[in-house]
């Protein structure tokens, strides 16, 4: 597969404490796939700030193009602004857009646009602003880097705002074939039919229900003709 | 603080298709902070050799102990075993201690122990074995490294397993205390506290519920006197 391939580094404390479980992972893999992107590797980092710059420097260097989340909210242990701005080596500051743009969200709100807000409108020099319809105060585009809110909803709204903009591959497609045998009595033909067709990615993922052992097996690629010639194999192989 | 450090590392194609969504990193989350390790990263990546032995050799090197899901069952795309040893420099063949395991269960079950069952007794060389009493089929410790299973009953199984051999530091205590006014209100006090109590790991996570903005702040700390201080000093400046 040549798809471009992405990183992403979801950034917070609270994830790495097992307080808070990280839906923005899935949500993002599951969009990437969708227009033939390939997630190849996600970082889970805490809010230091050596760390985020080393980690988000390695996966820039790595990948064609990454993707934050976490850390760009008002408060003091939101710092991901500041790193970004590190690795990338330019200055930071309040930005006359960014100020703009939650000055006329607050004052619609009826709200103060105290010290502690205006924080958010903190952005690298030359970063590109990533628009928030949810509740205004932008992410940012630095370099290849796409730095978005750790908040669900926000950075769901933040990937749609995002993704017109990449350059996909093919489109991945997948079919699932489900056998309910255990995987040690499949692994022989199905390790078979994976080495016949180096085109597809066939994976194997067992589960336990009823006390009965069964497997998904799913097979990806970007030809779905080639996807269904397979998923006959294994039918005959092993239904 | 300074408990000892963990990292993990999940692997496996699924997560990043965004076909399943990964469980393990949460609930190994929650275990180590119980018993006062820290879990300071994690990385997820494919079912790549050469990401996963680099991916393994870089976080053994980084901390105190690393703990890995996925890719130890009996198919094709199974190469997490082959991987650690390649990372330790450590020869793998069946090993006859996982193989009587395997055999013991198997024959309990009247099933045949073909070759591909086989592969899960595949262990290098200098490994000592980690009990799995869901399934049988064994994880193994190499080095400062836990190879466990990624299907979440054997995992959390295996983590049981391992637990009571790591050497945990003091335990994280937490208490959460939630404010219905929105981050940018709260974020000045707040900041002010967190630095006067640098022995805490104050974070603010905010949340919208019902059209109203609010925030949950987790004080974080091995002293339960200095948490429910600081709590009361939130009490005092936000409530």
């Amino acid at each position: 597969m040549t798809n471009p391939k992405a990183a992403m580094l979801v950034i917070g404390d609270e994830i790495l404490s097992g307080r808070t479980r990280d839906a923005n992972m899935h949500h993002l893999a599951g969009k990437l796939t969708e227009i033939g992107v390939d997630l190849a590797e996600v970082r889970v980092v805490g809010d230091d700030r050596d760390v985020i710059v080393d980690a988000v420097q390695s996966l820039s260097d790595r990948y064609a193009t990454v993707f934050t989340s976490g850390g760009i909210g008002p408060t003091h242990d939101d710092i991901t602004a500041d790193c970004m701005a590190a690795a990338f080596g330019q200055t930071i500051d309040v930005r006359d857009d960014a100020r703009a743009i939650l000055q006329a969200h607050y004052d619609k709100a009826g709200t103060e646009l105290n010290a502690a807000r205006l924080r958010m409108a903190r952005i690298p020099e030359k970063a590109v602003l990533i628009e928030n319809p949810v509740s205004a105060a932008p992410g940012f585009t630095i370099g290849n880097v796409h730095v978005m809110a750790g908040v669900p909803s926000v950075f769901q709204a933040m990937v749609e705002s995002v993704l017109p903009g990449l350059t996909g591959g093919a489109p991945l497609h997948s079919k699932t074939y489900t056998v309910h045998r255990g995987e040690g009595d499949i692994a022989g033909p199905l390790g078979q039919i994976a080495q016949e067709r180096p085109e597809l990615s066939i994976g194997s993922y067992p589960f336990q229900r009823d006390g009965r052992y069964g497997s998904n097996i799913v097979v990806r690629g970007t030809d779905e003709t080639v996807i269904a010639a397979a998923i006959a194999d294994l039918q005959t192989a092993l239904g």
